[in-house]
């Protein structure tokens, strides 16, 4: 089992990386002083397939846990749902002093996150990821958020769990159209930071998707590292998170013109990577040989992009509706190679349509 | 114009106190680098008597205010009305640097408090209370809440604001129930921190109530010493803040148990007040001369407690629920006298239960 450890002003936290380390979760449970009485929030997928093993090794070491399940998708990050789980909260008396576990994807971490930074204004959370996604991103930094019927994350927090518990044997399970949503994210990481992140996966795909243990540990790991060390500066540094952002200002547009239909959000940001990544080609930022690298990287992991539905004028004002923007020009960090990235704060919309267009192409 | 510091780790922020202040309000913004566009979320009550003068104020200063208006009173302090006024913050396309003015009483610091820590993760957020309550309690130390169907205050966060800012001289335009509901706070921070308060009170009730702005200034800017350096030393030692539910477990339990109709919070803080006092009377931990001043100054503030409604086992059912119990025997600070408390972890159901009845035969 490796460990990383993300270091904050307030605190730090570890985060549990390894194959078939599931049994470990109880022990991890103690020796963080989680209290018995415990709440899992999950989904109907992730429950069918580990809900019955979760709770018998939970119990098997003392605790109590009272599991909630919601509908798995998207459509439960919302206001309503959350309202059906505090309700639940009230009703198992779960305390101040209590914990939350999130078991499941990137919906549950966001969903079941939000909950327990204003359930009695902050319970302890814990991240147990079960999706490719959710391990490398969305449960490491704290983030946590519901959707409102305007816009995705519209209404949310920051709350830092105790640990994060990645077991990435559960993504054996995953369907491959899950697995390579999350390698947009790992995808991203190898750009923004550890080109030998990019490297593993021109090189072996395959054996990501299989998964090969060695090799998949070895990526969710390098990711756990590159998102929490640019999670660490942040606090410093406030710009410095946007590099997450790469791929994103495309891909959110894409996404929403889409009506999040279509594509999935790594799908879409695999997009928004190609996309973001020409205008750095245009300014002269990256050599076309790096480029095309990436380019033929995310058009070999075989994902069917929908190219006649993407409407330019539709994505192009959701862009400009995106919340990240604090001015009419538009901040962006952008490649300068494989691990190295520039912060420039005047893209125009016509570079951005520019780069619509060449998607359209690809 | 006085001004206290409320020193924080992350940060410190003025809370500004006076009589006739309001013009200088546009001005502060100003010089917190405050941007144009603002979202004013105030109600029916407070924008009816101010918001014109409001509006007109900031905008004479190159503000930008959009109001929005919930209807006055605690069920406006729910997540249908959060929503709603979520949906408007995007409609006005609010940023995420920029901010949220509560211009209300609590029940508005703390709805558009908790509105403000979650709307695109955090805004800013500016605390203008109205009412005595929210300028002396309320506004001061980060809590925000929203009420759920089955417990008032349990779903929130911590966020604290830019600034507070506390005009004195809207109090002459709040109902006498109202002054004295903020005058059950008051009343706490003479007993737990500063026996001057408690003097003030007891000589010179009349002139708070009229009021008179130079004893209503001595009162509001000594309790907002008293809050902020007790918020301060709580981001130490977590306990220290518990000094200010005082009067609270016993009075939630008689509001609850109330339905919260027929008593309003200061008015059941206050029977909250003696009960407590009445622990410590009988612990032997003050003396009966001082619980006499306490007991005597709260019925002199004219409450009419509806005595025959309050039924023990439903008060005692609500308080064995109360959220800030860790365990099974009570934690509660006690007065030693007047200005000084004293933390004790095993108050028993029985002596709650002699303290309800002693507060039946008032």
């Amino acid at each position: 089992m490796r460990k990383v450890v993300v270091n904050l002003r307030e605190r730090n936290y570890p985060i549990y990386i390894g194959w078939e380390i599931f049994e470990k979760f109880p022990k991890l449970c103690l020796s963080h002083k989680i209290k018995p009485h415990v709440a899992i929030i999950t989904d109907t997928n992730v429950s069918s397939l580990y809900l019955d093993k979760f709770l018998n090794a939970l119990i098997k070491n003392g605790y109590k846990p009272e599991p909630i399940i919601v509908r798995s998708g998207e459509s439960s990050k919302n206001l309503s749902t959350a309202m059906k789980i505090y309700t639940q909260l009230i009703k198992i008396n779960l305390r101040r002093d209590e914990t939350i576990i999130a078991f499941g994807g990137g919906v549950i971490g966001d969903l079941a996150g939000f909950v327990s930074a204003t359930f009695l204004r902050g319970v302890n959370l814990i991240q147990f990821p079960t999706t490719l996604l959710a391990q490398v991103d969305s449960s490491i930094g704290g983030k946590v958020a519901i959707n409102h019927p305007l816009g995705k994350n519209l209404i949310g927090s920051f709350h830092h769990p105790v640990f994060v518990f990645s077991d990435i044997s559960l993504l054996s399970s995953l369907p491959k159209r899950e697995m390579i949503c999350g390698l947009g994210e790992v995808v991203k990481y190898g750009i923004i930071k550890d080109r030998k992140i990019f490297e593993i996966i021109e090189n072996d795909v395959e054996k990501i998707l299989k998964p090969n243990p060695d090799v998949l540990l070895e990526i969710v790991h390098r990711s756990a590292i590159v998102k929490s060390e640019i999670v660490e500066k942040d606090e410093k540094e406030k710009r410095l998170r946007m590099v997450l952002n790469f791929g994103h200002t495309i891909g959110h547009g894409i996404e929403a013109g889409l009506n999040y239909r279509k594509l999935k959000h790594g799908e879409a940001v695999m997009l928004g990577i190609v996309g973001e990544s020409f205008i750095s080609l245009r300014r002269g930022l990256i050599d076309g040989k790096t480029f095309e690298r990436i380019k033929n990287l995310i058009c070999s992991l075989g994902v069917k992009f929908p190219k006649k539905l993407l409407d330019k004028e539709k994505i192009l004002t959701h862009i400009g509706y995106d919340k990240k923007i604090f001015s009419d020009r538009l901040n962006m960090y952008l490649p300068l190679g494989l691990g190295k990235m520039k912060f420039v704060d005047d893209v125009k919309f016509a570079e951005i349509e520019k780069a619509i267009e060449f998607i359209y192409d690809l």
